[in-house]
């Protein structure tokens, strides 16, 4: 019964037209049948992915960095896990992805695609400059329809 | 879009009659809408919870201790979190429950339970027994219907 | 090289009977050459254990449930660990330790107590009330001298 | 009451030149007075730098990703905490150390440079490439020489 998980990872900062993208990647991830996992927070590509997903009817869960009383919460996640880790949580959130779109983050994301190299998880790019950094489990996509494309490939298929 | 989320602690230990009254814990979780949260190994209270929710259709996460390699996951389960925090993630299992079952357990439950306390978490204990230890927040169930009842007066209602 | 390291636990509350004992712990486990490690916080037992390793010359480490920037450290302490994991950092605190002592406390130390019996560490009690919970790694000491014998006994003599 | 920690990171691999390197770094970190910190294990980087903080007399810890039945430990280390996150203690990690040094290391360490710049902790990179990814909080020094200059220029001295 396990659903297939697509971590949606990048920047708190905002950033009009990375989020426009972050909420397109959300609404698709929903359209594919996946779950669709972040970081929980009520900001940048966190808060926009959520917001995709849930227009199009998906589920979204965030594995929040803070602990229960923290109010920083993208309100259109379906479900929160309050892991009170810190930034510690990446590795979690990458570990607990079957994939991993990496879009315009900071070093945050940086630490992210790192486990995802260290775990051997596949890592799409859309947006994020790797600046040379990773090999052959890292794809950089051009778009949007070939980052999904990417996604499809290694998901197998549907 | 926040689901409700109720947590499903007890042990790992193989036990019939803590099985099946788990299994219908999950049944009755599923049945009222909310997610249900449990450990994530494939053992005990945890398999047997994560089976329930799925029989009656329900939605249902693992915070699992291990790492993505580890083998040892509820088949049932929706969707799994490999925290690789070993028994620390009770802390986030805790945490991340608007109210939590305590079935019957051992030490790492007793965790769970003092975890819940220490965050003022309510607590439903279904045949863990507190041997006096806890005040307020903690209510002891004598069966299952009273149990749900206790859990819906929490959660306010439906 | 491995140095023995004696866990002191206990709670964050006033206490001044409580803080008195703890420091007078600190102070023995100085004296036997042993590493101190402890919470972290500047409160309770925590920073009076911290006191009193440093007044007889020991080594002391914190383990933190805060970040960096995080204020509320013990300033006796010589090294701080900031785990940033919350209360989750109870069950690192009781793993690296040879054996724990648990003085009084709440919630908090009765999940490291509980964490004590999961991982198999010898507790020894001294002020903390176990309400009868625990097994047979868990001794019940009657004062500090009876408390240091245990724990000599338990690392093995002096 | 507080040491100084210089964290040294760096990759697990069998690489003589960057362990002497490491053994070096080790020396030199304990005959400035610093308590040691590194990632416990007993490959590569950690074990080098632990030996060579031993030859000099210095005091070393290991923040180790395992639990406590784990034997991949260092032997050279003073201390060991283990915070059974995997790593994710790489948080941890940079969070404890007032400077970190970076020697040759695979995805593990560039983890653990990417939560440096996020925390904004100072790294000297010594024999680690970082490829142009970050910013001023980075210096690169030429050889071990120019590394204890910096960091004596960032811990303010001696």
């Amino acid at each position: 019964m396990r659903k297939r998980v697509v971590g949606v990872m990048g920047g708190h900062e905002h950033h009009p037209e990375t989020e426009e993208l972050a909420a397109e990647v959300g609404r698709r991830i929903a359209k594919n049948g996946w779950v669709m996992l972040n970081g929980g927070r009520n900001e940048g590509v966190m808060a926009a992915s959520a917001r995709g997903c849930r227009e199009a009817g998906g589920f979204s869960v965030g594995l929040h960095p803070g602990d229960r009383h923290n109010r920083d919460v993208a309100p259109d996640l379906d479900l929160v896990i309050f892991t009170d880790m810190g930034f510690a949580r990446n590795s979690p959130n990458v570990q607990s992805s079957d994939v991993v779109i990496a879009l315009r983050g900071g070093t945050g994301t940086l630490s992210e695609v790192a486990y995802a190299r260290t775990y051997g998880i596949p890592v799409v790019l859309l947006g994020f400059d790797d600046k040379g950094w990773f090999g052959d489990t890292v794809r950089r996509a051009k778009d949007i329809d070939e980052a999904f494309s990417m996604v499809k490939a290694i998901l197998g298929g549907s």
